[in-house]
């Protein structure tokens, strides 16, 4: 059975996957970046960008994992780009360029559709204004048996755990402090139906699997 | 100059230190004992207890510094007993039975105080009704050169925190959501005038600390 994934999830130590006023120049929210020092510092996210060198190892190894048998992607919409409510026109076509780092049908779920957008490489954006049972199983149909991958931010997470939608929740909790920000935990109690998979530290951060527990 | 320590502080990921609904049977709150299984499985621990054998390594030590170097300690109400407002009577002698793991003069913060009261061992509890800065004057005084130690629960160790007395803050992060309880990080921002001195992983936790930027 596919799986939907959620994969080197950058957390900080107060529970905030990005920092606060997301704008065009802070993707990640002020002080965001910092969640995300420890991927950067990799040959698998150098290689992504074109770029050489970097280090190896277990983030390395679990950054490359994470997408690895994954056939679509799922995101919010502000992990696609930091305009909210109406589009004003269609030119916003994401932080990643021409050649977006998916290669696969990308699902960015919003109240505010708008028309599929290809990019180069193959990634093709889909604007869904549905819940995420239906998104998840458009998802699915598009990854053809493999795997399903689930973006940020915090509250698209939330949505599909709550639904009981998410089979393996992978966090990199990282150790900082950002204060404010995209909170993960806001009402998701202990996460019922799910177990810690594993545990793995890197001397960066720490990698804690939840997974559903049948 | 002698500091201010807290060691030890087990946290969820989460961010809570304890579980909802403390009382005499859970003083740790619901759910809240899940936080302390590594510390009891240490042989430092059970030495406390009287008991033998248990695991060494990196979390017996750090329980043990945790407690090296400290001449008083501070805590809050709840840290001593399950019991809110007024002292029903004077019955209630703290969790720890007789003789107290605490050996010195112990300052617990309230609004209702009471007379001190000595224990078995050289614990004094005293109970005071003053502000963080005052308490501390008091502990540092007992410590007489020594350092003191600040525990739980949220509440005091932020109380301590946004008063920035803190000298050193060293957390125990547990791989567990606990999903309800006492919080550590709420409103306490970034912790200005902090960073993180040290990371350190067990088996069981990733110890931080947050050291006093000077």
């Amino acid at each position: 059975m596919p799986k939907l994934r959620v994969h080197n999830l950058s957390i900080s130590l107060d529970g905030y996957v990005a920092g606060p006023n997301q704008s065009t120049d802070n993707p990640l929210g002020e002080g965001g970046e910092s969640l995300h020092e420890w991927a950067f510092a990799t040959r698998y996210t150098n290689a992504m960008f074109g770029k050489e060198g970097g280090e190896t190892g277990i983030d390395d190894d679990l950054l490359a994992a994470g997408d690895r048998g994954i056939g679509a992607t799922i995101m919010g919409r502000n992990m696609f780009g930091p305009i909210r409510g109406e589009w004003p026109d269609l030119e916003w076509q994401g932080w990643w360029g021409d050649n977006p780092p998916y290669h696969h049908d990308t699902f960015v779920m919003t109240h505010h559709p708008r028309p599929s957008l290809p990019m180069d490489g193959g990634t093709v954006f889909h604007f869904v204004d549905d819940t995420p049972d239906q998104v998840l199983r458009r998802a699915f149909e598009a990854a053809g048996g493999d795997d399903v991958r689930l973006g940020g931010g915090a509250s698209t997470v939330r949505q599909f755990l709550r639904a009981g939608l998410v089979d393996e929740l992978h966090l990199a909790v990282v150790p900082i402090l950002l204060g404010a920000g995209e909170r993960l935990y806001d009402d998701l109690g202990t996460l019922p139906g799910y177990r810690i998979g594993s545990v793995v530290r890197s001397p960066a951060v720490t990698h804690v699997t939840f997974v559903k527990t049948p």
